[in-house]
C-alpha cells in the first residue's frame, strides 16, 4: 500500500476470480503471475522513482537531439530487455503469448507508476499489432518484429495542424515512386502535429505509421476519409540512412512530461520514403484497428491513475489528524478518514477507480474471446471505455487534491501531478465529444436490435444475481435510457448531437453500475472479510449515490430543450 | 473581448440594470465607473501581461527575503499608488467609500488578469475592516490606516502544520506583558502555516492577524475555540525594529503563483511583539468578519477565473475551423462552434460563469445594504457563494480545456493555468466539505422558520415574474429541497453530514438557478438583442439542462442510505 500503484491483489481478484481468464485451460495462472509480477518490479523500481523528475525536468531538443531523462530512458530499455514489449504477441514472432486482458494489467500498474512513461511502450505495442494484422509478411517481418523485439519503438501519425479530429482534411502528401521487397514506395511530404514518442534516443529505430493521401491525377488530393492511405514511415531507411523526418518542435504539456510529443515534417529535403500498408484509401479502417486497442489502454491509464490517487488520499486520510466528529466528547483530534466528508469522497473514488479499471479489463477481456457477442460488445463498450475512466477517474484526482487540503494543492504530494497527468486522457485518442457521438450515431444507433438485447440481457442478468437491495435501481437507469435513446432516434441528428455527451456519461454510469454488480457478486466467495466488504459497498454506494445522478443527467436530455443547437453563435 | 477579461459591459448589468446599486441615490454612478475603469486598465495594463511570468517565475526565498518577479511588485505598488486599497473605506479614513459591490466588481475584473496577484489586496482590504470593526481607536490609526492608504499589506494567519481547518487545536502561545498607548501587549510563539502575502517587499510593512491562545495560570492551553484571541503583530515594529518573525518556509503550489505561501515561525527570538484585539477569547469571532468577507471575494476570484476561461473558449470556437456539421453538404470544414457538443459546453460555461458572478456581486450588495432581511440572506448565500463559484467555476476551467483540444492541454495557452489557479479556490478561507457544515448544521437547520420562508419567497416571485416557460422547474426543486432538508433534520448528525456536501451542491444549483431568472428578467429591457438573447438562452439552459442534475442529487440523498458513514476505515 505505501508504494499507492495498483495492486497485485487488485489485479488477482479481477483477472482470476471475477473475468476467469484461466477458464479454459488455454491460459497459464503462474506464467501471468510471474509477469504481472515483474510488471510490478519494473513499475516499482524503474518507472516510479522518476515520476516527479520526469515531470520537472521536461523533453528538450538540443543538438538536434531529443534530450529525455535518463531515468526515463533506462527504465524503457529495461523493460524492452525483460521482453516485455513482447508480451501480447506470438511466440514465433518472439512475443510471450499472453492474453491482452495480461497485458492491460500490466498497462494498468505501469501507468499508476509514471503514466507518461508508458506512453511509448502502449504506441509500441498498438503499432506492432496493427502491422500483424494489415502489413505484408516482408513488412511484418523487418518493421513489426523489431517492435515485439523493444529494439524500435512505434508512433501513429494522425493530427495534422490544420485538421485535429477531422481526418478526412489532412494534407499529408503520399507520391508512389516504385516497389522494393518491402511493398510499394511512396514519398511523403507534410506535417504532423501531436506525435507522441515522435523523436527520442531510446531505441535505434522509430516506426511511424503515417496516414496521406495520394494526389488523383490533377494533383488535387481527395476529400474525406476516404482518400487515406496508411503508409510504414522509419526514421532510418533499411540502408542506414536517415529518412526525411524533422522535429518541427516539442509540445508543452502541463503533464504527462516523459512522453515527448512532436511536430514532425516529413519531406522538408523532398519527400520521406514510406511504404503503403495494405491498398490505398484503405488508411482510416486500417488505423482504427489500432485506436480501438489504444482507446482501452488510455482508459486503463486514466483507471490507474485514479487508483493511485485514491490510494494517496486513503493513506493521507488515515494519517492525517484534524478536527472532531459529531457525537464525540471532546478528546482529542480524530483521524480525518473519520469525517464524513471525507468518506464520502474516498468511497465516491474507490467505486470510480475500481469500477473504471474492472471495465477496462473486461474489455481487454472482450477481445481476447473470439465470439461474436464479445465483439458486439466490445464495440458498443470501447467508447465508454475511453471516456468513462478518463472523466471520471480525473473526478478521483480532484478529490484526492481535496482529501490533501492544502497539502495536495502543494508539489510535495504527488496527488496535483496525478491530476495533470490524467488531463490529457479526455483529450488523446478521441476527445470525449467524438466519443460520445460514436457511441450514439455509430454503436448505438445503428446497432441491430440483437445487439443492444445482448448488453440489456447481461444487465438484467446482473442485477437479477445480485444479493443487494440497491441494485433494482439500476434497472430503472436501464429502463430509462432505453426511453431516451428511442426518444433521441426520433430528434433531428444536431438536435441529437448536443446531448451526446451528457448520454455517454448516463450510459457510462449504467455500465459501471453493471459491473459493480459484478465485482459484488465475486467478491462475495473472496475470504478477507475487509476485501469483500469493501467491494460490495462501493457497489451499495454506487447504485445508491451515483445512479440517482445519471438518472438526473437522462431526465435532462429527455425533456427534448433543443435550444443548444438553436443558441445563435454571436451570443457568445 | 480580446483580453477576454471580465468586461465592463457586464459588470455595468449587474451592477446598475440588475441590481441598481445607485437606486437611492447614495451612489455616483460616474464615480463607480470611473473607478471600475481605473481597474479595468490596471487589470490589463498591469496584471494581465505578466500572467504567465509570474507563474513560472515563483517566489523565492533568497538572502533572507522573498523575492517576486519584479512585475508583481510594480503592479501591486502601482495599485497601492492610485489609492485602490481605500476603495471600499470612509474618506475620513482615506478611503473612497463606495459600496463593497463595487469593491467587488473590481476584484473581479483584476482576479480575471491575474488572481493570485489579487490575493494581496484582497487579504489587505479585508484585514483593515476587520480592524475597522473591532480594533481601538488608537489601533485604527496605526495599523488600519496604512493599509486603507495601501503603504502596508495585510495578513491573517489561522492554520497551524497539526491544525488546518480544526482551529479550536492552534497551539500558538500568546503571553500578557503590558499595555501602551496600542493597547495590552503580549508575546507570541508558534508556527502558522499557508500565510499568503506572510513576507515580501512589495510594502514598508505588513500587518499580521494572528489567532493565539492565552495560556491558564496552570500553563495550559485553553481547549476548542473560545480560548481564541486574535492579535496584530507587525513585520516593523512602531519603534522601527523587525518583530520576531522568521519564515520557515514556503510553499511551492500547482497555480496561484503570484501569492506568495508562508510557513512562518512566531517567537523563534523569544517572543513576536503582538497587540491584542478587543478582548481575549473572543479572536474566532472577530477573525469570521473577515472570513465572510474573503469568503465572497473567493467566490468572486472564481468566478472571475471561470469567466476568463469562457471568453478564451469562446473566442477558439470562433477562430478554430475542424470538421464538419450533420445536414452540411460537403463544403469547406467549419469554425467548432458549429458543433453541438461545443456549443453545450459554451453554454454551460456561460451559465456557470456568469451565474457565479452575479451571485458574488448579489452577496456584496446585500452586505451594502442595513436591513434585517439582507444580513439573514447574507448568512445563508455565503457558504453557497463561496463554493459554487469554486466548484463549477472550475469546471469552466476544465471544460475550455476541452474546448481548445489538444492546445488546451500545452502552456502556449492559458487555460490550463486558469484551471490550476482557481483549483486553490474550493480549498482556501475553508474547503467546501466546511462550507456544506456551515450551510446546512449552522445556515438552515438553525435557522428560524422566516429565515428560510424569506429565501423561498424570493425564489417564488422570481418564478412568478419570469416569462421563461423552464422556469417552473426551479418550483420543482425548491419542493424538494424541503423535503430533503426535513428529512436531513430527522437523521442523526454523523449520517446528515455524509450527505452535506451533495446537498450544498444541489442547494447551489438551485440558488443560481433563481439568479438566472433574475438576470433573464433583468436583460428583457436590454437593447442589445444579442445580450439579451444571449442571457435568456443561459437562463432556459441552466433550468431545463442544469436543475434535472440537481434533482438528481436532491433524490441520492433522499434515499436516506447512511452507509458511507456506516462503512468501516479498514476496508480502504
Amino acid at each position: 500500500m505505501t508504494d499507492c500503484l495498483v495492486a497485485d491483489r487488485d489485479i488477482e481478484f479481477l483477472l482470476f476470480d471475477w473475468l476467469r481468464i484461466d477458464r479454459d485451460g488455454h491460459v497459464d495462472r503462474d506464467t501471468c503471475r510471474a509477469v504481472l509480477g515483474l510488471a510490478t518490479n519494473v513499475a516499482r523500481d524503474l518507472f516510479l522513482p522518476h515520476y516527479r523528475a520526469s515531470d520537472v525536468i521536461e523533453p528538450r531538443w538540443e543538438d538536434g537531439q531529443v534530450k529525455l531523462l535518463p531515468e526515463i530512458v533506462h527504465a524503457l530499455r529495461e523493460y524492452a530487455k525483460l521482453g516485455l514489449c513482447g508480451l501480447g504477441f506470438p511466440e514465433d514472432l518472439g512475443g510471450m503469448n499472453l492474453p491482452q486482458t495480461v497485458g492491460m494489467a500490466c498497462h494498468a500498474i505501469l501507468s499508476s507508476a509514471n503514466i507518461s512513461a508508458t506512453g511509448y511502450t502502449m504506441l509500441t505495442a498498438a503499432n506492432a499489432r496493427l502491422l500483424l494484422e494489415c502489413a505484408s509478411r516482408e513488412q511484418i517481418a523487418h518493421f513489426a518484429l523489431p517492435l515485439i523485439e523493444g529494439r524500435w519503438f512505434g508512433t501513429m501519425c494522425l493530427s495534422e495542424p490544420q485538421a485535429g479530429s477531422g481526418l478526412g482534411d489532412i494534407r499529408c502528401r503520399a507520391i508512389a515512386q516504385d516497389a522494393d521487397e518491402l511493398g510499394r514506395r511512396y514519398l511523403l511530404s507534410g506535417t504532423k502535429m501531436w506525435i507522441s514518442a515522435g523523436e527520442h534516443e531510446i531505441t535505434e529505430n522509430i516506426v511511424h505509421l503515417v496516414l496521406a493521401k495520394v494526389p488523383r491525377a490533377d494533383g488535387t488530393l481527395p476529400p474525406g476519409t476516404k482518400g487515406i492511405s496508411l503508409f510504414i514511415v522509419p526514421k532510418i531507411l533499411p540502408g542506414g540512412d536517415r529518412n526525411d523526418i524533422a522535429v518541427a518542435g516539442l509540445n508543452h504539456k502541463m503533464g504527462y512530461r516523459a512522453t515527448v510529443n512532436c511536430l514532425l515534417n516529413f519531406g522538408e529535403q523532398g519527400g520521406a520514403l514510406g511504404w503503403l500498408v495494405g491498398e490505398e484509401g484503405d488508411g482510416l479502417r486500417q488505423m482504427f484497428k489500432m485506436m480501438n486497442e489504444s482507446r482501452i489502454a488510455v482508459g486503463t491509464g486514466a483507471a490507474a491513475l485514479a487508483i493511485r490517487s485514491h490510494r494517496h488520499a486513503v493513506q493521507y486520510a488515515h494519517e492525517r489528524i484534524q478536527g472532531r466528529v459529531p457525537g464525540q466528547d471532546g478528546g482529542e483530534p480524530v483521524a480525518i478518514i473519520r469525517h464524513p466528508d471525507i468518506r464520502r469522497m474516498l468511497l465516491q473514488q474507490k467505486s470510480y477507480a475500481e469500477g473504471a479499471l474492472a471495465l477496462c479489463l473486461y474489455c481487454a477481456s472482450l477481445s481476447d474471446e473470439d465470439s461474436a457477442e464479445a465483439g458486439i460488445l466490445l464495440g458498443l463498450l470501447t467508447p465508454v471505455t475511453k471516456s468513462w475512466p478518463s472523466e471520471f477517474g480525473l473526478v478521483v484526482n480532484d478529490t484526492a487534491i481535496q482529501v490533501h487540503g492544502g497539502y495536495g494543492y502543494t508539489r510535495d504530494f504527488p496527488v496535483e501531478q496525478l491530476w495533470r497527468d490524467n488531463r490529457l486522457n479526455p483529450i488523446h485518442e478521441g476527445t470525449t465529444g467524438i466519443q460520445a457521438i460514436d457511441l450514439l450515431e455509430r454503436k448505438i444507433l445503428k446497432a441491430e436490435p440483437r445487439e443492444l438485447a445482448l448488453l440489456e440481457q447481461r444487465i438484467r442478468l446482473a442485477v437479477a444475481r445480485s444479493e443487494l437491495a440497491e441494485a433494482s435501481y439500476l434497472l430503472a437507469v436501464l429502463d430509462r435510457s432505453k426511453e431516451v435513446i428511442a426518444l433521441m432516434a426520433q430528434r433531428p441528428a444536431l438536435a441529437r448531437l448536443q446531448d451526446a455527451t451528457q448520454f455517454l456519461r448516463a450510459f457510462g454510469h449504467m455500465i459501471v453500475g453493471w459491473m459493480w454488480l459484478e465485482l459484488a457478486a465475486s467478491a462475495a466467495g473472496q475470504a478477507d472479510p475487509l476485501f469483500r466488504e469493501g467491494k460490495i459497498l462501493a457497489a451499495r454506494y454506487f447504485c445508491d449515490f451515483e445512479l440517482p445522478q445519471a438518472m438526473g443527467w437522462l431526465d435532462s436530455i429527455a425533456r427534448g430543450n433543443d435550444l443548444i443547437v438553436r443558441t445563435p453563435e454571436a451570443i457568445f
